[in-house]
């Protein structure tokens, strides 16, 4: 496009430990041209999200990392100004995990699975929630709680990072589930947010003097499902607590992304684990990618009845992009982080 | 009985760290006499099993620890000499996790469950194999394995404390099961064993210079059920080994018997579990307890028909009982530690 650049977040270097801004280069380049079979998207709205730690990284994670000098990667929700397929025309709202923090994209419709394009109906809701409730974080939230944490009626369910993008969800899914749900966070403000969605008890990790007891005041029959964001010091105080036959969702681990990489140092509960019969679960929701219709449509359902809400946190303009995303490592952010561009 | 006495151990204190022989004292009494319902039986053999760590503490394990000046617990096979029970007669063969450390013992055969007593068959394997493969060693491994690890043909099992009691099953029904199995042990004669019943491969965790990359050449394609009895550094080495959506059994934890009851500290791992979406399992054998004689026909069948092979480990006479737990307790016993009694 004559006169339009793309201006764009570069990775810079792999940090050792905790990302900074420096790790992140500045790029302006002309708006590029879509190939056979490809759509050019303008972005509306860029998202941040803690598994961006792990494509900071040189190795191979579950996917491989993002090259230094290349487009640091994102999901992204956006117009489609030029179109060569023929399923998708100018106008369009198209999301996509294959965004990259940039104002322009070039997507390929015809991948299936995490990396493809998804046609957003505008009228559903406003198209940024196919960044968080109505996007990957609501398929997460879903599909770890329901099919990995498998939660019955009655039992208590215990999330970290709880007012966060997925946290939030997993606490009103469980209660939905007919669960007793207890929010951890480092922030009164945001604990008494979880209270107003539904949590029934909330700790705050940063307040209480010995976190394990406060577990255990809050869930006197133990933990029955433990929905872990954070790993570190919390996932310890709450493994101390599980019921006999827990289940332990492992979901993300942001209280570890200034050690990436590293030895992961604690306990290990091989004592707990054996005398509960608890079992803990890695868990991607790229595994249930194929179902991801499903939950999307229940999550549409409930929040049309009125029977879950969401919270935003937004900056504005491709140049927060890196801020953005080190208020989410630093837990600064309220709410699901995005990034309004245009 | 007249002129007779029962030589019995109690539990004197709770070990700190390592249990030693003074925890123990010998004790003798009258032979007792069975109350209405129970059965006295003469003690031919008892067991000694790296479970008996738990039952040395003060606090309830997955079950509640032995008292101070009580009898030490565990199993035991033996002759009925007395019966105030219509289904038990006298010359009947009796086993039971409720034996306890002593030549003599009532038992009540109306309890449903593990503290129960079972009938033994002496046509069907030597009677002391009721502590072993064809009891709950042999129920611990089948279920552990088949139930908690779910191998698939092809697959690769990795087995700590390979040449033990539960270590050699598991490494046979992972052949039977079409696996690919891979022995743990600290003693290259125990190995030797292990690759003779027919694992695969065999790892000297002792001798390896670097552990973590003695299991990855062994297991090129990764790990998929690991099923886990010491827990420690050897549990880290196979953790850093796992495939994507491996199983791990937590069967037991023998390297941390110094330490129990104090934190197990090492690596956590949350980074693997996520990227492999590996899940980790506690796993004890009484959950299955209703369907144990599924596993022990399973199992005789097999052994009927070559299909797997047993070693046991044998010592002579009530006195050794604390010398043969620690030995067990030390990795000195190879193969299932058994004392004979008369």
């Amino acid at each position: 496009m004559q006169n339009v650049v793309n201006h764009r977040w570069l990775l810079a270097s792999y940090p050792e430990g905790m990302p900074s801004s420096e790790n992140w280069t500045a790029d302006i380049q002309p708006v590029p041209d879509p190939g056979p079979g490809q759509i050019l998207v303008k972005a509306k709205w860029l998202s941040v999200d803690p598994y961006m730690r792990g494509r900071m990284s040189p190795g191979t994670n579950y996917t491989k990392g993002v090259g230094i000098g290349e487009v640091m990667q994102g999901g992204g929700v956006g117009e489609v100004v030029a179109s060569n397929h023929p399923a998708w025309k100018i106008g369009d709202v198209a999301e996509s995990m294959s965004f990259g923090w940039q104002e322009w994209s070039i997507l390929t419709p015809d991948i299936f699975g995490p990396a493809g394009v998804n046609k957003i109906d505008p009228k559903l809701a406003p198209i940024e929630s196919s960044l968080s409730w109505l996007g990957m974080p609501g398929v997460t939230a879903y599909f770890g709680l329901l099919d990995v944490g498998r939660p019955r009626p009655g039992e208590t369910v215990v999330v970290s990072a709880a007012s966060g993008a997925v946290g939030q969800l997993v606490g009103q899914i469980a209660k939905l589930a007919g669960c007793r749900a207890v929010a951890i966070a480092g922030d009164d403000e945001k604990l008494q947010w979880c209270r107003e969605i539904g949590f029934d008890a909330a700790i705050n990790y940063k307040k209480a003097a010995d976190l394990t007891a406060a577990v255990k005041d809050c869930c006197s029959q133990g933990v029955d499902v433990f929905f872990d964001n954070t790993a570190g010091p919390i996932h310890d105080a709450v493994m101390k607590n599980l019921s006999i036959g827990a289940r332990v969702v492992i979901c993300g681990r942001v209280a570890l992304a200034d050690r990436f990489g590293k030895p992961d140092i604690g306990e290990r509960f091989m004592g707990q684990l054996i005398v509960t019969r608890a079992s803990i679960h890695g868990f991607l929701a790229f595994d249930w990618w194929h179902r991801r219709e499903e939950a999307l449509k229940r999550l549409a359902d409930w929040q049309q009845a009125g029977k879950i809400r969401f919270k935003e946190d937004v900056l504005n303009g491709i140049e927060k992009m890196p801020e953005a995303f080190l208020r989410l490592l630093h837990g600064k952010n309220f709410g699901k982080q995005i990034v309004r561009i245009s």
